[in-house]
Formats: C-alpha cells, sequence, structure tokens
C-alpha cells in the first residue's frame, strides 16, 4: 500500500477529514442563521447534503483516531473500496447542492440584483455558506482521489 | 483487459457515447428555444456546459467507430487514462450545470410559483432540458465507471 497524504488512518487523513467536517458543519451554521433561508428548497437540500457529509467525515475522522491510536492499519482492499464509494456518493450530493444553491445565489446577487440594501436578504451569508460548501466538495473529491489512488495502487 | 459493456472501441461503448451527446444535444436545443434563457447566468452555463459534452461524447464516439472499423484495440492503460479524466471532467462539469439550473427551476417551479400560466415563462421547456442534463450526466457517470473499473482491472 502506498503511504500517500490523506490516507485513512493518517494525521494528514485525520486532518482531511476533520477539515470537510468542519466546513461542512459551518456551512449549516451560517445558512440556519440567515433569515428566510426555509423558503428555497435548494438550501434546505444544502443543509441536508451538508448535514450527511458532517456525519460521514466525522465518523471517518473518529476511524482515524482509532486507527492511530492503536497503531491499526486501516488500508486493506475492502475497507478502502467502502471509503471510495461513500467519498463519492457524498461528494456527489454535495458538488449537486452547493451548484443549485450556487445557481440560486447567482441568480438573486447578479441576474435579478435582488442583494440591493432595500431587499434586506442575508446575500452575504447565503454565499459565505455556498463557498464553504464548494470547498467541503473540493476536500472529499480530494479524499476520494486519494482512495481512488490507494485502490488503483493496491489492485 | 475486461470485455465490458460500453468499454471503448466497442458497439456498446459507441451508443453510450452517442446517447450522451445526442441528450446534450436536445438539452441546448430545449434551453436554446426557451425565450428569456439568456437572463439567467446558471441557464448559460448549462449551454456552454453540454456544448463541451457533445464535443466530448462525439470525439469519443468517432474514436470508437474507427475502433470498431478497423478493428484496433482502444484499451491501452494511457488512453483509458485520458477517457477517466475527461470523463471525470466533464461529469463534474454537467452535474453542476444541470443542479445550479435544476436550483432555480425548483425555486421558480415550486418556491415562488412563477410557473403559472399569468408569468408566461416556458417553465415546460427549462424543465425538459434540465431533466436532459440529468440524464446526459447519468450516462456520462456510467461511462465514467466502467472506464475507471477497466483501468483498475489492468493496473
Amino acid at each position: 500500500m502506498k503511504q500517500l497524504v490523506g490516507r485513512p488512518g493518517s494525521g494528514s487523513g485525520l486532518v482531511l477529514r476533520l477539515g470537510q467536517a468542519s466546513c461542512a458543519a459551518a456551512s449549516i451554521g451560517l445558512m440556519v442563521s440567515a433569515s428566510g433561508f426555509a423558503t428555497f428548497t435548494a438550501f434546505c437540500y444544502l443543509i441536508a447534503s451538508m448535514g450527511l457529509q458532517v456525519l460521514w467525515s466525522f465518523g471517518l475522522a473518529c476511524l482515524d483516531i482509532y486507527g492511530l491510536r492503536r497503531k491499526r492499519d486501516l488500508q486493506n482492499p475492502i475497507l478502502v473500496s467502502l471509503f471510495v464509494v461513500g467519498d463519492w456518493v457524498t461528494a456527489t450530493l454535495s458538488l449537486a447542492a452547493a451548484s443549485s444553491s450556487a445557481g440560486i445565489v447567482i441568480l438573486y446577487a447578479r441576474d435579478m440584483d435582488f442583494c440591493s440594501p432595500q431587499f434586506h436578504l442575508p446575500c452575504g451569508k447565503f454565499q459565505i455558506s455556498v463557498a464553504l460548501a464548494f470547498l467541503t466538495w473540493a476536500l472529499i473529491a480530494l479524499s476520494s482521489h486519494v482512495m481512488f489512488w490507494i485502490l488503483l495502487t493496491s489492485a
């Protein structure tokens, strides 16, 4: 097995998972604190998707801590295949959620100019929340590629 | 190399590529024929992304025809790696485009009820175009997985 940065059961892997979970949690927090988010289906889907991402990444972070403390090798092919599939599914859901929310944010801020002060919409919070969702997706895509690479080189 | 359904240089691969190109082209056609699409950044991005998808899938369909006519084996690892990367990039762009457009369509049809007859918006065309974009994404994701599997089993 390759000793790649971000591999399961390593310090860098743990940092990557905690980064994903904290970005997703921050995205949820900002979106929930923005008034009127519940009228947008896409923003509710963003919260659901980021919630799933927090659960998945936090679960794997706990597994990384277990691997680090007990010095267990978590890189067996069945476990890595499971990580690849899980990362791929959550990455797809995160990208879809971030993109659909970004579509609405761009519609409001750029196409319709609804973000001007007279409309009193919390556009800043929406924008940062969506940016964090894209950052979460980038981190999970990175994890997904590391897992894919481990699977490829161990096949 | 595995003789998988949808592999490059096979009849099923050709059908898959032509399916992707035609779904993407139909999505562009419907979107362009809907009046007022240009006021939405996400719909313009959908057209750009589906345009790239048509070029990529049609190019690979031509390569499949070449492989079938000359009976050439297109499954060498470098070529398959290129297909995996290209499929992955176009799949990501297609999913982002379809999702951002879907976010707006759902906002208009469900959250804001702007699709009622008095607003005269071509919501039906928008919806079918987005559905075709998702179908394109599903087909390119299928291709991407077949290529990934070929790469994995040949590693």
